[in-house]
């Protein structure tokens, strides 16, 4: 729990994750959509790619210097569910249903949820799930 | 993304919310289990209060004082999304697999994990899917 603590308690790493989920992963795209400072951001980002949630790339457009950019690793794509649970409990309990981003199906279109499964894809009722500890 | 920071940023408040989650409801109970000083649990609980995700119930046992228990309000219970999520990220990247608590069907004791569903509640890959801004 202490590693999700570092990562969650920053709100600006939290932005930054949502960013990398949205397909942003330009350094100057993130400051512009984050209006965040260089020195913010560059710390920020220098902790997920030590963390192991981002990794950094350089890139070059003709007639420009190298930049950098940063994807999510695989450790990175798998947080997914936490930041849509967030999401999602954000959605109802903070603004009340009107949550500013959909998940959806990405070749169909077609809106998706976080629901817990049985080991047949089965979908339980939350009110049903108990949490035990392994022996 | 304020309220997640600070209920996730603190290690403490999240053991609290677990301990919640397993059932354990008094303050003595909670304090046995976490280890944890009376400042530290009683601050703990007074914020978890005030962030509404938990309720204050008093309860007297036969020949005994008056005692303080804490049970999760609607908002708390809609929060097991997101802790199980965490539980299942720290225990594939963080613990390699032996995650010491496991999420189960209180009725047939099979074992559930969170999933991406579609409106049919069909299971959809987490790859499928992406974040979109709402128009």
């Amino acid at each position: 729990m202490a590693l999700a603590a570092e990562v969650l308690g920053d709100r600006w790493m939290l932005l930054i994750l949502r960013e990398a989920f949205f397909g942003v992963s330009r350094y100057d795209d993130m400051r512009a959509d984050l209006d965040a400072s260089r020195s913010i951001l560059t710390e920020r980002l220098n902790r997920l790619v030590s963390l192991g949630l981002l990794e950094r790339r350089s890139y070059r457009e003709a007639g420009s210097r190298m930049r950098e950019a940063y994807v999510l690793t695989e450790a990175g794509l798998d947080a997914a569910p936490i930041l849509l649970a967030l999401t999602a409990w954000g959605e109802k309990h903070v603004l009340g249903g009107a949550a500013p981003v959909a998940l959806v199906d990405r070749k169909t279109g077609k809106s998706l949820r976080l629901a817990l499964v049985d080991r047949n894809g089965r979908e339980a009722r939350l009110t049903d799930a108990a949490l035990v500890l392994r022996k």
